[in-house]
Order: structure tokens, then sequence, then C-alpha cells
């Protein structure tokens, strides 16, 4: 299998209307998307509050990402929870609908029990019964787990475990150093998507990516090319913004962004709360400064 | 309000045969329970594996403790997602087939953006839209979350909060000290039973009775008639007897406790791992060396 | 041997004046000291702000406290240093000058490598070495370290291992049950006094007893007595009290707290800073809302 | 001030005879690296056990570390302790013997007060008061502490603080973002030497260099030379033999690594403990796999 997972993705963001999902804003959003340079998307992931939505509601905002995204786009959908069956049935319904493949983040709520050997069963558990290829999700920010390397050396051979996606600080020379061959690595935040791409990953699944994603694909094309300085000024560039954004405020800062940057983000669902006058300043300014304002 | 919430309550441990709920095991267990000093129930919590349940299977096994309690047993439902909304939903849900609490654990994916004041307005909007009384659940050793003192102060204010959970292991004076009076505190492990009543909690859920509900409600009688000494003996019998059952191996140790204990316990649904044979005979052995074999 | 070490301690703070020691300062309150119910005296402990004395200052302090503590008053000397051959070189010369007991906190630098096997030797080789009895110092909140109970059930097996202090939230319980007969269990801090003493503690080593020495004494005393109800009274007073101290403001917040109740509290040492009005005024009016102004 | 501090640096490891140090040792190891490409050493650093060493120790083996390097290599102390006072006495020892830098690691056993107020204070304040450049030392893996971006951003601007070393795994874009223009950025392992100078870090002080200084020297080079594909595949070589080595052992691992390069390692002094059999052969395979035997 050649690399087939390259690129800048966006972790499409969930728009609320009111509470309600709204799947107008939604189809919007995503015809603006095509036009850009992204490789692809991951719909229900953590910046799609994808654990704040019901089945129902996943299933809905999955299909319209399919339906609207570019030929060339490739979708990830997030299909993890809690338990093994629950994963593989949620997962059967994405494969129904098209996605092209199934993110499947950690389960954690019974994390001390959770062991490596409870883990390597879950993902080939679920690899076995699902006929989409499959990419694990470490999420420790959101989880309190972390994928142990020694779990991703024995996950990565699996024939239909595919790669991936990585939003931990330090461990990616630890799962590239691991991973066999065929196994592609995302970094999950703009923040080390430059380090990553050093070190071997072939793209990223970025929530920045959700306001800007030409400026994300051209830090993508830099690197690809290997124009270490020019790539670095604009990691500085992005890392700082992301820092206002993501680091600051989470979902509600990544929407407000989209705000201003002519998508529609709106609030996140409750009970994460919509951002403060002054946040909403903050965020403005430091797009301002990065001179994105208008990108 | 005088104080409703008192003594021991068994965290209801959800039966699986191969990977199916058996509502035939639990009706079993539950005709046992009924007849031993338990004050009540807590279905669908942590220890019987909310979190890898659908909802529907929720709801049938729900269905099934309500049913075949005791006429003066209490039963609280476990009903928090993450999202406000869905909490609501199915916190509405219980009460319909009849829930006389709902216990919402803090929501906990979004961790860095739960902060004290989301999670006041969380459990606010919940007790407003919910008929019957609300308690909130502490439980960082799943969540990675911890509940502050400020929020306890604010909420347990809110006249349909009427108490909670806490199994943090060094919270519990701290609770005390800022909640109102008629709010009821439950210590959520057997660990902690003696200093949380000593310290004015009302009593406790804890895993252990699931296994020996009878020599757990001992413990708690010796402490409501303040026999010190006695009370500080069998504290540490069963403290010793948790570390080696839940301690050392969670839901599928405490599964199997009740094996041993006379009532059906079996495997964890997956990715939880049943237990080893070494693992087996550590408990069955803890359980003999506490004099509790056929208790 | 019989327990010994029994009674409310105070760990000594050390007066500043102008950033050098000032022994006039810490003979005036011993002077006081020595006319309350106070057990005995921890010099050199983290509220002694050990770490931040040279070897010669330290020596000067514990000659002064050994000088002036009363003749039924008992004196422990914090002699830990990070490596077995230091802690031992100190602990010989505590003892020279008169020393009852010598407390070892838990070396932490090299943690990751600081196995229950390195720490059982570490202990052991220290209490062969050193003729007065060695007790165990578990301070996680300073050391980033904590004492397994496995370590305790072995160390408290030797001969001149004489006992532990623990400031942790929820290992009491842990240690009494695996620690020998002679072992001696003491609280490091009086918001878990109670706790600890019902389950099984001696006494406690309480840095609010550097400001309320008779206080902390009456605590003792109720929980002897076993009066409940009148000692779980007085337990919140004193937790809120230390929060508002201790919890918030460290080793700056006791000594003022100590201005506030006659004695010579003064600055820390840098680098930690001294407090703000708005601190000193929040400490006052924690004082005086317990009552305790002029007590 | 033009970038100077660039290269790879040595940590010195500090040999020892049956628990005392070796001072022969100390410079044979040291005419051995006299002859490498090392830019410099950094004497009394977390893997020379500086905090197991009394202050006449460390200055004897600064001393033989200063007498014996070569004209070109640079020399940093550490001369960090808890307090101000003894941090400022022994940083003004260490230049009168000769050092060129001092490196001050956080102090670390009041965390919970030391506030970026109260660090800012304290590295100014040693910046004023030592006649020679100074540099923070951030180890959260030893520490328990990390300095924020913000304390960083504050201190780099200091005419006599010169630079950092680093050793989290994730903050290096954060400190670079914010540091001035003269500020020059160390990695603290080799592990992150890498994309620690892709994102503009000038070099490293790395543990495996005390064993393989030429190899480490090799990265370095290859970095610089802007040669990525080479680089990043010596960089998986050493990634990998430093989690077999310090990763897997910490000080002792270093230094069997260095009895196997041919230099002097021995055993840490207590209580760290020696390696076993099976770590030896552990480290042993290891680095024949990295092909470095005999190098």
């Amino acid at each position: 299998m050649s690399k087939k997972l390259a690129g800048i993705f966006a972790p499409i963001s969930t728009p609320f209307d009111n509470e309600d999902i709204s799947l107008d804003h939604l189809k919007s959003n995503m015809r603006k998307y095509k036009e850009t340079g992204l490789a692809g998307f991951f719909a229900l992931g953590s910046n799609g509050e994808s654990k704040s939505l019901t089945e129902t509601e996943k299933l809905q905002i999955l299909d319209v990402v399919l339906r609207e995204k570019g030929d060339h786009q490739v979708v990830m959908a997030g299909t993890g929870y809690e338990s093994t069956r629950q994963t593989i049935s949620f997962s059967k319904k994405a494969v129904e609908i098209g996605a092209d493949y199934v993110s499947v983040v950690t389960p954690s709520y019974f994390k001390k029990r959770l062991t490596d050997e409870a883990l390597i069963g879950y993902y080939t558990d679920v690899a076995d019964a699902v006929p989409i290829p499959v990419l694990a999700y470490n999420a420790p920010g959101f989880t309190g787990m972390t994928l142990s390397a020694k779990v991703i050396e024995k996950i990565s051979r699996h024939p239909n475990i595919a790669g991936m996606k990585d939003t931990s600080p330090g461990n990616m020379s630890s799962y590239l150093s691991v991973c066999g061959d065929d196994f592609d690595v995302l970094s999950g935040t703009v923040s080390t998507l430059f380090t990553a791409m050093a070190l071997g990953a072939s793209g990223g699944v970025v929530s920045l990516a959700n306001a800007f994603p030409n400026t994300c694909c051209d830090l993508y094309k830099k690197l690809r090319s290997a124009d270490l300085e020019d790539a670095r000024r604009l990691h500085y560039l992005l890392f700082n913004l992301n820092r206002s954004v993501s680091g600051s405020f989470g979902v509600a800062g990544v929407k407000y962004a989209m705000d201003v940057a002519g998508y529609y983000g709106g609030n996140p669902r409750l009970p994460l709360l919509p951002l403060s006058r002054e946040g909403q300043q903050f965020i403005y300014d430091a797009i301002s400064n990065a001179g994105l304002l208008g990108a």
C-alpha cells in the first residue's frame, strides 16, 4: 500500500443554531472548503463536538460532508465509543453512507484498566470488523490517555489499520520509530505540523484549517518542498495564532475564528460556553496580527 | 428538606452474556439484593459500565432495577452525557420509567474548557429541566476532572440539586465544609466510607456492596452508632478487600467477586478484559482472608 | 516499643531578618511554644524552609530549638538530602547536638529511578547508620513523589524506623493497614488530622500549630477522648482556616498568621515572595472569622 | 551579542569510586572528550548527579573540568539551589574558578508558590548578582516544574540571561516564539535535538554525548547543513538508542553506556541503584544494534 493519507485535513466543526445542529450552515461551509487546497476532512472529531452529538445527528452531519466535498477530497469519520461493540456498530453505519476511513479515538473512561493489551485488542477487533481502513486517534488532552509506542508498533502491522492521528506534544518520534512503512501518521494540531512532517509524518488534521485552510495548506507545501526557512516562518505565524485561538479557547475559539474568516462558526453546544466579548476581541486581534484578516 | 439519602447503595453491575446484556441475570441479582440491608441502588454508573451501553440498553436495565427493588429501596440513575442537551433528554427518560434521582457525572471530554462557570451552568441547566432531584457525581479516576469546592458551594444551593457522590481520595472535608445543610454527600467507595461518615457524609455508593451488601451495611451501622473501635476494624477489613478487588482489577474484579459471593458477575464488556486465572485466584484468596467466603 | 510519638508537633518556621536567619526571633517564638500543650517540634522541615538553608544555618536553628524547648517536648530534625551519603552525614550532626528523631523526606530529584527498591534501600541504609530513630516523610506536594504502601510495609519493620509523617490527601488507610504495630504515623497537616486519628494515627505535625498551638492541641484532645461531635466542629474550623492560610499562601501564609497571632513570622526567604497587602487582609479576616484573634 | 552557545555539549557525569568522587577517572574522561567535536561541557547538571554532591565536591569537579577541557571548549556550571541566596553564593564560587556560564535549574521544592512572578524575580536576582551569563534550565522530569513562556519572554530580555536549556517534550516552539534574538536555546536531550534545531535551537546538551560524543556531533553537523534526509536517519538511530539508555535507566544507563564506549562510567551514587546484569545486557545490545560498538 502506498502512502495515501497526505496533506491538510480540516476537522469539520459542527454548526449549531440555538443548540440544534444546522445542516444548512454546514453545507455552506463545505461549499467553500471544496474550493480550497484541503486534502479532505475529519468529520465527527473532537473539534466537531462529536461527543456532544447523538448518533442520529452524527450521521446527518457525516452525510452532508460526504455529499458536499470535492471529488478528490477524502473523508475520515470519527466513530469511537467506549465499547468495542458500539464502535463497530457505528463504524459500519459510517461505512454505509460512504466514509473513506474511520478514525477511532482511544476509549478512556475505564482508563485504569485500558492496558496495552486491552487497547491492542480493541483496535484489532474494530479493524477486523470494519470494511474500510481504520485510523487510531491519540488525544490525551481530551481523553487523559496516551497510546504507548508498544500499542502502535503492534497495531500498525494490522492490514486494516492504515495510520493514526496524534495530538500529543511529544510522542511523534516514538510512534514513527516503531510503526510499519504503510502506516500514515498525521499531526493533530498545526502547532506540531512542522516538526511532525520533518520527522516523517505525512500531513495534519488541524483545527485552524477550519478557518484558514489555504494558509495551513501553504505550510504543508513548504514542508513538502523542504523550503525549511520559509516553512519555519509560517510555522511560527500559525503556531502563535493557534495558541490564541484553539489553545486559549478550544472549540469556541476555533468557531469564532471561522466567523471572522467568513465561515459559519457560531456557538459550541452547552456545557461549552460561547466566547466573551473580550475573548472575541483577543482572537480578532490575533488574526489581524497574523495578517490573515480577509485572507 | 430532611436528609434522605442515607445508607449503603450498590452501584449495580451490568451482567453480560457473550457481550449481550442479560436482564435475566440482572433480575436474579436484584431479587437477592432485595433481601439485604441495602438502602438502594445506583443504576447506570461507572461500575455498571454505563459508558459502554446504548441508550436502549440503559433504559432496559434501569427498568429491571426499578421493578425488582424492594419497596423501601431508592434508585438513582446515572444519566450524564457530554452535552447538557443529551443529559437532560436522557434524564427525562429515566424519570418517566420511575427513577428517584438522577446522578450526573461531570462531563469531561472538553476538560480544558469545563471551567467552574461552565460546570455550574451545566448542573443548573440540568436541575432546572429535570423534575426529580439531581445528584452531582465526582469521579476523577474515570473522568480526569475534579469538581471544585466552589462549584459545590454554588450548586448545593439549587433547590433541585440534592446531593453528590464523591470518589476522590481527598476532597470530602472540602465539599462538606461548603455545601448547604440539605445537601447529602455520599462516599463513592468503601475505602473512604469510614472517614467520609466521620466527616458528616450520610452513606456510600460502594462497588463492594455488589458482592457483600450486608457486610458493607454493617460498617454503615457501626458508624451510625459511633462504635468507632469496631467500625475501624471493619473498615480495614473492607479497605484491604476492596484494594484487592476493585483497586486491582476494576469492574472485572468486582464482577468476579460477585461470582464468588453467589451473584452473577460474568465478564465486562470489551474492550475491558476478563480476569486472568491468576487474577481470579488473587481475589478468591482476598475474600477468603477477609473471612467472607460464604458470607 | 510502646507508642511514643503522639500529640501535636509544630513544624518550626525559620525567622528571617532581611534574608539572614534570626536566631533571636526563633528563641522568642520557642519560649512561647514551651508554655503550650505542644508535644514537640519538627525542626528543619518544609515549613521551616529547610531546603533554602545551608547546613550551617540548619545546625544553628536546630541547636536553638533543642536549647529552648520544654523538658517534656520532643524534637525531630529534618535531615533528608538527595543522596544517602549526605543524609547520613547530616543526620549524624543532628544526633550530636541532641535531636530525638531524624525525619527523612523522600529524595525526589531522580524521581523516575527512585523505585520502591531504591527507596527501601535508602531508608534502610539511613536507619542502619543513624543511632536515633528515623521517621519517613511523605510530602508529594513538595517532592512529586509518593511512598508506596509496599515501601512502608517493608521499612516499618526496621527496628530503627519508628514512624512516618504523611501529608498526602488519601494514603493514610493504606499506610496504617500495612505498617507494623510499633510504627507511629503522624498526619502532616491539620486538614487531615481528624480523619488520620480516626483511622489510627497518633497525632500530627501541623503548620497551623506555629500560630495556634493550643487550638490544634484542643482538636487532638477531643479526638483522643472520642468526643466525635465536638472534634468534628473544631476540625471544620481549623480545616477552613488552614485552607485560607497554608492552602492559599504556603509558608508565607503561615508566617503571616504567626505575626497576627503574636509570634514572629516575617517574610520567607527568596525566591518565595512575601504576602501582598490583600493576602494579609485575607488571612487576617480568616483568623477573625475563626474566632482566633487574640487566641 | 551574536549567537555564542552552539553545538553539542556533554552534561559531564560524575565518576564515583565506592561512593567517593573520583577525580582521576574524571580527568581521564575529559582528556578523551578534549579530542572530540564537543563544543563544551555542562558540569554539575542532572546527569552529573549534582543534587547528590556537597558543595566542596561540586567545586572539585568543576575545577577538573575547567582544567582539562580544550581551549575552544565552553563550560557551563550547574549552580541552582532552592534559595536565591544559595544560588548566587554558589554561582560566584563557580565564577571564581573560571566557569563560562552558570546554568540555573528552576527551584522546585515550593512548587505551589513558585509563580511566574516568583520565578521572574528569581532569575532576575541571580542574573543581576552573577558576573557571567546565566542560563535557565527547564527540567520538568526532575523538578515537576515547567517554565512558562511568559517567564521566558520576560527573562530572555535580561542582558545577563543568555539562554536556556530545555528538556521538556513539547515547549520548544513556545519558548522560541517569545524569546529575544540574543537568547540561545539548547535542547536538553538528543531525542528532541532534531526538532529543536529545525525550530531554531542552536544545539544541545545531551547525555548520550557522554558516551558517543562524535556521533552526536554528526547529527548536529547534518542539521546545520540542512541535510534533512540524512539528519532524520541519524535522529532515529540516536532516538532509539537514547530510549534504551537514558530513557530506560537514567543516570545509571548513561554511565553503563560510557563503560561500553571506553569511558569510565561506574555506578551512580546511592540511593540510585546500579544496573542489573539484564539492564547491562539490554544497553549493550542497543549499542550494538545502533552500530556504535567500538565507535
